[in-house]
């Protein structure tokens, strides 16, 4: 085998390692590194329209934030009830972050301060889901 | 003005009606009537790494289900540890529908039924948001 041939061999040899490799593992457990970030709220004031629609308002002020790469804002879903179902939270907030920097930058953005200020007091409670997408 | 110009100016005027009213929404306000299903995990046997991959290896399984639109399989992201962040949960399965009639059927889908007959003796607790996109 001439030392080209054997270059040639040996590149295609470890092309086709790495795509035996790379087959072999399910799709999802190559790393995005994506992360997701779920917020679900619970109003003070539930009956309250007005309180609603101010927090719906102050979720998307939040797609300015070059960081957040998707928003999506939402209300419970009328789907069957079940007991594994919560649907008592009132608004959600789902963001998609390219990494977990990015998330960290988000959380000290001043348009995500200046929510937390402007609707923190129509609040009760809050729970945040934050996941890495495998 | 003759019946065909009247037709044509009202057919205008409820025209940028509509236009306006529609400008005057906020966008999302607009029903997508896209649904987002998350479901939230948490193993029986937490310290099992086997126990985590075979749900991994399950869930995977669910995107095979045409009605899926979007399926991101996750485990807790590694950020900052704050009140308002419950990172307790082993898996993480998020969804995307077009509607509420797909998330229905992809309940009651063989290959989610086969998920939950070889899965769920994994899990001791399961939390389900089903949110409507707005």
């Amino acid at each position: 085998m001439s030392n080209q041939s054997r270059r040639k061999f040996m590149a295609t040899t470890a092309l086709t390692g790495a795509a035996l490799a790379a087959s072999a593992l399910p799709s999802f457990s190559q790393n995005k590194k994506q992360v997701i970030h779920h917020v679900f709220f619970w109003l003070k004031n539930p009956s309250s329209k007005e309180d609603l629609d101010k927090l719906l308002a102050g979720l998307k002020t939040l797609e300015k934030i070059k960081k957040v790469r998707k928003l999506y804002i939402g209300v419970p879903a009328s789907t069957e009830k079940r007991d594994v179902v919560d649907n008592s939270y009132h608004a959600s907030e789902l963001m998609f972050f390219d990494n977990l920097e990015d998330q960290k930058a988000y959380q000290d953005d001043p348009i995500h301060k200046k929510f937390v200020e402007d609707c923190s007091h129509l609040w009760e409670k809050v729970i945040v889901y934050d996941v890495q997408d495998i």
